[in-house]
């Protein structure tokens, strides 16, 4: 990386989600959000309620419960006590930065308005110094930087680089990155080999001075990166020493991911940062590591990550409780972000495998369907207590959603040498600039994720070869490929399929994916699971929902080993989805008694029939109150009643 | 109740642990510890090794850790900082009270001139008013019961007054007593109707007030202890309102077990204690009703309670995870006290039931075999890293084991109107005085509980007529009983068996409890145990242990539905123990690679033979690390390999 004169982004890559330099390692680059429209009945519809309600109410929240307020105390504009928690600062920032990614395609003159207001506010409450937290303001001025670990001053600095990095991207109005560069300036004269040391308890703020230095050209903004996160695993400790914070051990020892999830998530996304601009072999092999400790050991099928209510936490391998899950939406939204990074870094399909699976169950979860009441926590079994809330005292959830939904298009394509990568499947239309310097135009037409059909027809004024990289789902076995009518030969589903050719006008694709049903077992150190599965169908997670239950418990529904489904399309539910449904039975506990526990008499469950349907994963919790599974205990031989 | 002069307790009520006063609507009087000499195996070989050891090695923690100083330096004998954690005093009182019990049978004149030291320091930092904790002392003073919810003073008060009446019971001294009453009578100034509203975060004082009032005659105290359980509930909240501190609603209006466990307990103890002296039938109803949600859906197969980490506290129905299941000692502990104290009021074997499951199991488990390592947590199941440890920063489980140990042969048998009731099995010796002034002697000779038989001599002087009523504990499905060689008919399995004669000096009872394995399967709710199931042996829960089984992960051992098993006696290991050892199977996961999830085809899980040994759970973890379990999957047809 240079601090010489930034590199000319091609006007489709100006709004990247995550931009490594031209000079890094990554074999992508992103398609910035702009040069995308989604045009879908999936995404598209989330984005615009994210857009035209839900950033509306999270403005209001954030005004009755004085965050803005804080930065008008700050500014001097009131006089107040500060109001709320001490991170309550970034909770606007990821406000200010699901609004920029919202600017970035839509024209809403009022919501462009609402956003220079609140970032006029943010650059008044700013100090001389570049220092910014409206909560360190006044009477605890003397307190800045005092306590790193438990504070979060750096993780706000964080979310305002990342805020900024969006806003000018999305606007190319530098008033807020002008008010970041400030600050983290000031962050670098304080910390670093020539300062003190520290760095935060809560990473968040490594993978954001990268960008800034990518944004900025500036290097200075790396090498700070790079040294908060070598302060992990000091002797002695420089954080706290603990597991929690990944303090336990330097970066590059760590095999294990442990401690608080989203801590984890974001320190290894800095991590890859660092390593997509610098290349270094150590942080490559931990991230490796981590990265199959936490997709083979510790995430649940819905995408969700950290198990543990206790911290927040990572539980140990296989300790994936489903009426316990924790899963924090901002764990599963930080998966995404940590595999977005090494996707671009390494072009392998397991990694927007992870991501889809995320997106599509875990992360949606965690929102109402109408966008206004979210999920903190996303269990996978619930007895009908769990409902989402409109808001919380500690509301990092609902804005990073919110800053999520609003940058999808820019998931969806990379470029490379080679040519075009097509990670994800909506209707929507997309113009990329090849490294070539030419223009290709793509056209999605699909119904995914509620059936396998994808048709892709390109349109560019090349006559060179390039390459189509079309991404088959890992769930995906037995996909099909065309190309103009005549069939692909060695389709595999988990990588991208490499479609090499002078593409001409009118020519088209058309991938097909098996929507089976599909049962899912999961290892058998998952002690939750023992002789269960799940219902998945393509993408999408499967539960069974009181409400479609009636006086059956869905906590006693029991499959067949081998059901037969029944799928069906209903436009009149939770806003559209695909319902399964079959034959099953209900166990009978009458003989139960008020037992809980009782000598072995065999298998001697009775069983009565009855008939099951399932729904997506992420719409539960829409409708009344009720029981809720994901994984279903299967019977061979079912001794009926009746 | 009446503040009338106390009645003339026999002096085999001398030292009973907990005792109603003769007014009371307890059907039982227990039988105090001098009363009762155990020569066993199992048990006396614990209490001596906590004599021995384990007292020993808790005061010199306590004095390590700055315990005792406290009171040194709030007796103004020292100069120097409170030390550790503000309800510290509790632990060194919860010793005092082992000692005391230790004392009431055994002569040890070094340990008494300890315990007499310590109670002087005791008595040294009580202040003028009565008042005694030695974190408020000096810079402190000021904030005396500014915060009952979070400071444990009461907490510390309530283990106060326990301690004193052990001592009082057990030596006839009044040094610690006096202290206690003086501290007790500033309470009641303090709080009440007349004085301030307030009730301890963490009950405990409700108990201890209840038996001091039973110790005293003084039955203020009684009206003190009622007074804080009546502060519970209150809108708006006295204490928190928290279901973490059972403040959600009043008492008499609770339904469900909620909330820190240990805090649970003790207030339905403190509650149970008052229930037992006013007779009121709201507490009754709401006491049955807790107590059936706790043994009915809340308690673990080893009688362990509380699955949460997170706050300590009681989880939602069937809530029983395996492997985080926090189960702290001192939960366990306090369901025996809890339990005690229904017993004693109603008599009924599904008390003693729950009693003798948790002290087999889940109370034992918490020490190591020498008495000197300690488990706070007591998992299930586990991987190998749990392990015992000889101290914590918060120390409560240690002197609760001692002090439970101490006083265990109180807990052996009581008298009613009609006679002399068993209610557990180990070698003794025992003088019961009778309601009608008789002395009874009985012996019991058993090798309970690695056989069933257990032998009763009974000698009387008496020739009237008087039951015998012997518990038939709930898992001996097909007990039989015999006097001087007649079978008795009708032997229920959990309950008392009454047997009522003219008692002649030669009589004796034989008891024959069947001592099967059985394998116990648990409510299809409890998630972790599907398909899964228990080994049981009389009241000892089996475990699996990495040491017995070489190569083996014991993560995958399987059983066959009817396993054919070896009892072996096993004198040599962990200090003597029956193992159960059976052919069973092995489960093979190298067809997983490092999948977590895969397709589901049908049962396809292939087993190896393989040769499993239990060994009783309580003394899992004395040998080299490795994992546990204690519910093992069955398999009805396993598909072999090799």
């Amino acid at each position: 990386m240079s601090s010489h004169p930034l590199p000319q982004y091609a006007r489709s890559q100006q709004t990247a989600i995550v931009r490594p330099t031209t000079s890094s390692r990554a074999l992508l680059a992103p398609l910035g959000m702009q040069a995308v429209r989604l045009t879908d009945h999936f995404w598209e519809p989330r984005r615009m309620s994210n857009h035209k309600m839900g950033l509306q109410a999270q403005l209001q929240q954030s005004e009755q419960t004085g965050r803005i307020d804080n930065f008008r105390r700050a500014a001097g504009l009131i006089q107040a006590p500060f109001q709320g928690i001490y991170f309550n600062d970034s909770d606007v920032y990821k406000w200010v930065e699901a609004c920029a990614w919202v600017l970035a395609t839509e024209d809403d003159s009022q919501l462009a308005a609402q956003v220079d207001e609140v970032i006029a506010l943010i650059a008044a409450a700013q100090d001389e110094d570049g220092y910014l937290n409206t909560y360190f303001t006044f009477e605890r001025k003397a307190e800045r930087w005092t306590n790193l670990k438990d504070m979060h001053e750096l993780y706000c600095a964080g979310h305002l680089i990342q805020a900024a990095i969006a806003y000018h991207r999305a606007t190319g109005k530098t008033t807020l990155l002008d008010v970041a560069v400030r600050f983290a300036d000031n962050i670098a004269q304080v910390f670093g080999p020539q300062g003190r040391p520290g760095a935060c308890g809560h990473p968040e703020i490594e993978m954001a001075l990268v960008e800034l230095a990518r944004e900025t050209g500036n290097e200075r903004y790396l090498q700070q990166a790079e040294f908060f996160v070598d302060q992990h695993g000091r002797k002695p400790p420089v954080i706290s020493g603990s597991y929690y914070m990944q303090d336990h051990l330097p970066v590059r020892e760590q095999t294990e991911v442990v401690g608080h999830a989203v801590r984890a998530l974001y320190l290894y996304a800095g991590m890859t940062d660092i390593l997509t601009e610098t290349g270094e072999q150590a942080l490559d092999s931990a991230l490796e590591t981590l990265w199959h400790n936490l997709v083979e050991e510790k995430t649940y099928i819905t995408g969700g990550v950290g198990a543990r209510w206790e911290g927040e936490a990572f539980g140990s391998n296989y300790e994936l409780p489903n009426d316990r899950a924790y899963t924090e939406t901002c764990a599963a939204i930080a998966s995404v972000m940590w595999n977005w990074r090494l996707l671009l870094l390494k072009s392998e399909a397991r990694f927007a495998d992870t991501i889809e699976q995320a997106l599509y169950n875990g992360v949606i979860s965690g929102s109402s369907l109408d966008g206004t009441l979210f999920f903190y926590q996303n269990p996978l079994a619930d007895r009908g207590q769990h409902r989402r809330q409109p808001w919380f005292p500690t509301a990092c959830c609902p804005p990073n959603i919110a800053r999520l939904l609003a940058s999808l298009p820019g998931y969806f394509y990379s470029t490379s040498e080679e040519g075009l990568w097509v990670h994800f499947y909506a209707n929507n239309t997309a113009t990329a600039t090849l490294a070539s310097g030419h223009t290709v135009m793509l056209e999605q037409e699909t119904s995914y994720p509620w059936d396998g059909e994808v048709m892709l027809r390109v349109q560019t004024e090349t006559t060179e070869e390039f390459t189509l990289f079309v991404r088959i789902p890992g769930w995906a076995e037995g996909a099909r490929a065309w190309v103009n009518q005549e069939e692909v030969a060695d389709v595999q589903s988990g990588s991208y399929l490499a479609l090499t050719r002078v593409w001409s006008q009118s020519d088209e694709i058309r991938l097909s994916f098996p929507m089976d049903v599909k049962l899912v077992e999961s290892h058998p150190f998952v002690a939750g699971n023992h002789d269960c599965v799940a219902i998945m169908r393509g993408p999408l997670v499967y539960c069974v929902e009181q409400a479609d239950h009636g006086n059956i418990d869905v906590w006693n529904l029991v499959l067949p080993v081998q059901p037969v489904w029944e799928i069906e399309r209903r436009d009149d539910l939770l806003g559209g989805v695909v319902t399964l449904q079959a034959q099953a039975y209900e166990r009978v506990l009458t003989d139960w008694g008020g037992q809980l526990y009782r000598t072995y008499r065999g298998q001697s469950t009775h069983y009565r029939s009855a008939r099951l349907t399932a729904i997506p994963y992420y719409a539960w919790a829409n409708r009344e109150t009720g029981p809720m599974q994901v994984w279903l205990p299967v019977v061979d031989h079912a001794l009926l009643v009746d």
